[in-house]
């Protein structure tokens, strides 16, 4: 029980690793961290991991797309997985993906320190978050094929609407070779990925760590009210078509159908859009985007309840309504062995922690379809994500690199 | 009793200046009329009435912002004004503003062939909809002294941010002599505006005219919810502060309460603005816009107990909550002995006409200010306003041309 590595050194080299790439050379914007695929900063973000990498005697190497991958073995030989992202959203913070690859780093250090040979494979995805083509999960979809070379060649293209596949082509990849990617999969046991937890239960529980069990299955769609826009001051009340009304009635009714079924779903109406959208004109249609989660069957349930409930208000009112499906995704459970091998070294560590589901998406949910996976949440101030507002501790990032770094030596 | 003019002659000059400035050198847009200040449609609009109004003999100027005047006697002579405005709303039809000015047009034109030199003022305003700096009246706001020289530098912009101001000196217009344009009202005895309803009640009822009583009071403003951007994936239910939820229950209370208070209040939330709008973040901050209206004092109550309703809901949340007043204006009631010649004269015609408030803004309410006023509705399909579905019968309009010329003619 308790320290099994120097925390205080490692706590010390993550902070330098995350604080230097949260400097100047290494964002796009002064305000924010803005970083995605392609670009200098992007490029010298990988220069400086590969430069750490190769100090303590890691082969380094990049997938025909720009993934960079580094191990202490040959190429798919037998390797554990460790690793996240190292992009950033375009008004991102310090953390989020990078303290996931520092870690990684920490791990593949505190491997190499002990002088045990443990085979270690670390890997950073390219454009989780979308900032550079749009499309969340990017690299690790390319890797686990889960793109189509059409989407690649036209479909995903940049804000000058400069194609992926151009875009990588320009910066040196061979995005043709891209079903090559796989391939960085071949021989690994387990896969681990460290990552802020975007959420505040750690915070609020007091906990440093959290082990993930699943990562949430999501429905993404958008419910259209269709009224009639009439003029705000020439329109009694009772000749009205208001699509505003139900629509509001609905996202009322979202928050209190989800804490009715409670359980572990969550529902969000987070983008709004009215037609005509003036001040002075009765709103002809309404689209609330959905956004609902749950490990369990629930955001089903949640998702048939809500939309029949804004069918049957919309009827009441002679509103049309709509129900828009975008995307539906899984929910992907983390392998119960790596779970368990976390929840053991964490326990070893005697600092408090929990397991728990991740509600948010991460490249782990694609690695997990191939390998063993499971992942491990450090606390962020305030659960704020996705803002410069981010902040974490580089002890907590330490203490993950510990438990992580015995849990695979465990399974070794 | 019964044609006092030759109806059909009218009716056919209206609609088809009507129809001329609803083609497509008179709009920005294909699918709707979309004209607005400064721009190229909105000249050539101005260059049509000149035109038409030097051929029956009128002299035409405009005011140093661009509003356009015309008068068969010289300037600040007695005279009877006439007019509304030709912008129209940023999705609008071919009537809102432009069958007013049409009318106008068409009382100059039988004061023209009638030969009796009645003295006449015709004026149109501009940016009557706001749909060019966001500001309604503003015209006629101008004109009224209505406006800081502050706001006309500075403050209001238009969608780039090019200020009222500069756009308007861009135009060849001098903003800096815009105290002047009071004096364009100089000698008016009288104010007539025709205008369509904008509402259902003269189709539903049966009339062809209707002869405003008062123009109803309005209250414009914002509420602000501020609550906390949260993942929407990793935030619990009960770890959220939703900014929209209090904000739909608002929306869902006001109708509520208008309705409650009855009489003749209405209130509209026409404009939802939503941060950050992402469909996967919980929203962090929301503005309704709010819309009171009332000839009677009820639009106050309204006002005070909707606010105090987003207070309590939003305090009962954690979400702060902010009331930002836009802009309120009193009712304003026409003058008796206008409305009572119109009366006259529509009895006269022989065809069914209402007394009514106005639950719409006009720029007669500037106008009434300084110079005894009136206005008279023809009817609009459905009430349908501010929509290329906007529809009106230019007979109707020939009956108002009469029943205004025969008012005037009967006070001169």
């Amino acid at each position: 029980m308790g320290q099994r590595i120097d925390r205080e050194r490692s706590r010390a080299r993550i902070e330098r690793d995350i604080e230097t790439l949260g400097g100047p050379a290494y964002t796009l914007s002064q305000s924010a961290i803005c970083r995605y695929a392609y670009t200098d900063v992007y490029r010298a973000t990988l220069d400086y991991f590969t430069a750490e990498l190769e100090r303590i005697g890691f082969a380094v190497w990049q997938d025909p797309v720009g993934t960079l991958i580094a191990s202490n073995v040959a190429p798919g030989a037998p390797a554990f997985g460790v690793g996240s992202h190292c992009d950033s959203n375009r008004n991102g913070g310090k953390y989020d993906g990078t303290l996931g690859v520092c870690t990684a780093l920490e791990v593949c250090r505190l491997a190499t320190e002990a002088g045990e040979g443990l085979p270690l494979r670390l890997i950073s995805f390219l454009e989780e978050e979308g900032s550079g083509f749009g499309q969340m999960l990017l690299g690790s979809r390319i890797m686990l094929q889960r793109v189509t070379e059409e989407e690649l060649r036209e479909t995903f293209r940049d804000e000058d609407g400069v194609s992926f596949w151009d875009s990588a082509e320009a910066a040196g990849y061979e995005p043709a070779r891209w079903r090559e990617s796989i391939h960085e999969l071949d021989g690994l046991t387990g896969w681990i990925e460290v990552h802020i937890e975007q959420g505040r239960v750690l915070q609020d529980t007091g906990n440093r760590l959290g082990i993930v069990e699943a990562i949430v299955g999501y429905i993404h769609g958008d419910l259209h009210f269709h009224g009639r826009a009439d003029h705000a001051g020439a329109t009694p009340m009772d000749f009205r078509l208001d699509a505003a009304v139900p629509a509001a009635e609905t996202i009322v009714e979202l928050e209190r159908l989800a804490n009715e079924l409670g359980g572990d779903v969550v529902g969000t109406v987070g983008e709004i859009e009215v037609q005509p959208d003036l001040i002075n004109v009765v709103p002809g249609s309404v689209r609330l985007s959905l956004d609902l989660r749950s490990v369990s069957d629930l955001r089903g349930e949640l998702c048939r309840r809500i939309v029949a409930f804004a069918r049957e208000r919309g009827e009441a009112r002679g509103v049309g309504v709509e129900w828009i499906p975008r995307q539906e995704l899984p929910v992907q459970p983390m392998d119960e062995d790596v779970v368990a091998a976390l929840s053991a070294s964490a326990r070893e560590s005697g600092e408090p922690f929990r397991q728990m589901p991740s509600g948010a998406a991460h490249d782990t949910q694609c690695v997990a379809s191939r390998v063993p996976s499971a992942m491990v949440f450090v606390p962020c101030v305030d659960g704020l994500s996705h803002t410069p507002l981010e902040s974490a501790d580089p002890a907590d990032a330490a203490l993950a690199a510990e438990v992580v770094y015995e849990a695979i030596r465990a399974r070794a």
